[in-house]
């Protein structure tokens, strides 16, 4: 079969979708994506859009019977749903396997810690008897810092809990680790099991969202290699096909803690997109489609910094025209969702230097002039 | 108003017009394209497909009723119609005064003569008396060789001459150039007057169509010069916001001349995508819609290589998984042509290499293996 024949089908159609999407179409390829927003971001460059919530299975069973291959780019959709569609012999990577486990945030740490990957200390929570100073979480659902709740001392053990759901949803409570650092490593698996590790990522977060990536990071070589080893060690307990992130704190003492794996390209592997020949969304398209992977490595210090929405309404960006006029090593990327909402991730922009001090000076000008406000 | 509200229209949905609308929508931009082949290779990413002849006022007018900015990704099209729209106070980039000159060779080389850009002797052809030894052409609708008859010597008068209409239309006669090399320059001119001018590209071309693209070019820091040196008087003929393309040719003694101007991203500037931060066709993005340029430096020697259909039929794309199996550093571009015919361009590829002559080599390699056939 001509490899380009292939329709890829994706369930979700946010930021991650779309800029999928603007890789797979390069290589001409077919795609339906499944989303539950008539104005998701995918929507104008899908060859189709099925309308459904993500965990609509009959809507799974149509898209399925559309497409070749299955990705999605988003982890908190109906895995149930997709193993069932497995079992019928539809091709999902990765694996609805893969994600069920990642999907709760307890068995990952489970079988994280089952391979030898140092993680924070975590017990599951039956009762608020079991709380104790760390960090609470749920143990599904959670992202960008949703889902958590930091028990810094008993007194705040009362609240934390009542905040996560009080008992009725599982939580589990983590050590709570005092990073001096996160970083968060990409990586891409291929069908036949060849992997490619992209340059690790140094991130900075505000409010528990992402605020900017720092390319590359600023770490020892020998907490690099540390972290890449890791990254490869996780690759091998999650066995999908295609890119992963691997979120990690790095401590004072440079002890590493896997803090968190995504079963798709991620928030802070945007900046390969410009830092690098075969970007996340490339060799993640290339991976599910059964082409081997492109060159991952770095090719100038790079920066990317989120675009959160400023306030609510109708989505407007401010400062293109400036911040493009003072520095011309700035591209900015805009998913196009109508609604801006405060902290949404309404786009993000990259900027490139020789130096990393210099990519984190344009960024950090940049980042005082453009802005995304509801209007 | 929000730049990114603009609302693009593009004439044309052939492969230059898909990347146009990939860069587009980085920024979220709408599209509405406008083409005769409901299967053009833009159309699964436009917002809407105007299906129209390109010479059709009609459909030309029912899409300045849509958007914001009118551009078109080829040259071939209705130039009377885009006047008439501009006296009705749509907006055109390039403008219609200067796709008019362009699409004229003879107007286009005595614009360029009168600014003093050297240009091959020519001379208007108004009958078989008129000819002798020298390049034949039709003044209007040539394109990849297309519309040139070459009269190596008075034998060969009456075999061109009719093979461009014997008189039925306009033609004139240019001066041989027996070039050593064929170079072209990439150049964007944004609303306001500004300019950017990507590194000079050398072209390879087989039966008169762009075969390999070479960056940077293998001429001296002087030639260098000096062809950038005529680009930028060439950008200030033709008055145009958008992206333009200087082919030119070098001679032995590293004479230059002005062959052809296009008045859009072309084919040779595709090395732009991997080769620099900002490419021709984000540029050209940035330019009709009034945001300043991003940066044009090479990041690395990159070679561009077409992917002309072998055959004729349904097409289909060989040797991608081994390429790529051999190669990192190779980059497929499929256009999403449905019809394979030969000679067709189907697609590109891209490879870069730290040193230039590691990916002429890296390429030469890969164009024994991708093929795209007709089926």
């Amino acid at each position: 079969m001509d490899i380009t024949k292939k329709r890829i089908g994706i369930i979700g159609g946010g930021q991650l979708g779309k800029m999928m999407i603007l890789e797979a179409k390069r290589l001409g390829f077919y795609i339906v994506t499944l989303d539950p927003d008539t104005d998701c971001p995918s929507k104008s460059i899908s060859d189709e859009l099925i309308v459904a919530a993500l965990d609509d299975v009959t809507a799974f069973r149509k898209l399925a019977g559309k497409v070749d291959v299955i990705t999605y780019e988003w982890e908190l959709i109906n895995a149930p749903a997709l193993k069932i569609l497995e079992e019928d012999g539809h091709v999902i990577y990765p694996s609805a396997r893969s994600l069920e486990i990642i999907q709760d945030k307890f068995l990952q740490n489970e079988a994280l810690k089952a391979a030898g990957i140092p993680v924070p200390d975590f017990k599951k929570v039956h009762s608020i008897a079991d709380l104790s100073p760390g960090m609470l979480k749920t143990t599904k659902g959670g992202y960008d810092g949703k889902g958590t709740a930091l028990i810094k001392t008993e007194a705040d053990i009362g609240v934390a809990y009542a905040s996560l759901g009080a008992g009725q949803k599982p939580l589990m409570l983590e050590e709570f680790v005092d990073f001096a650092l996160e970083i968060s490593v990409i990586a891409c698996r291929a069908i036949n099991g060849a992997k490619v590790i992209y340059p690790i990522a140094e991130n900075i977060h505000t409010n528990s969202i992402l605020d900017t990536t720092i390319v590359p990071a600023r770490i020892s070589a020998e907490t690099e290699e540390k972290a890449l080893s890791i990254a490869e060690k996780v690759m091998n307990v999650f066995e999908g096909v295609g890119t992963f992130c691997v979120e990690m704190f790095v401590t004072k003492n440079n002890d590493i803690y896997v803090n968190e794996v995504a079963p798709r390209p991620h928030n802070s592997g945007h900046y390969t997109i410009e830092g690098c020949f075969a970007n996340q969304f490339e060799n993640h398209i290339r991976a599910i489609t059964g082409l081997p992977f492109g060159s991952v490595g770095l090719k100038q210090p790079t920066v990317m910094v989120n675009l959160l929405g400023q306030s609510d309404g109708s989505a407007m960006l401010i400062g293109a025209e400036e911040a493009y006029l003072k520095d011309p090593n700035i591209r900015i990327h805009l998913y196009g969702k109508p609604q801006s909402k405060k902290a949404r991730k309404m786009g993000h922009f990259t900027v490139i230097d020789k130096i990393i001090e210099g990519a984190i000076e344009r960024a950090e000008r940049a980042k005082e002039i453009i802005k995304v406000i509801g209007t």
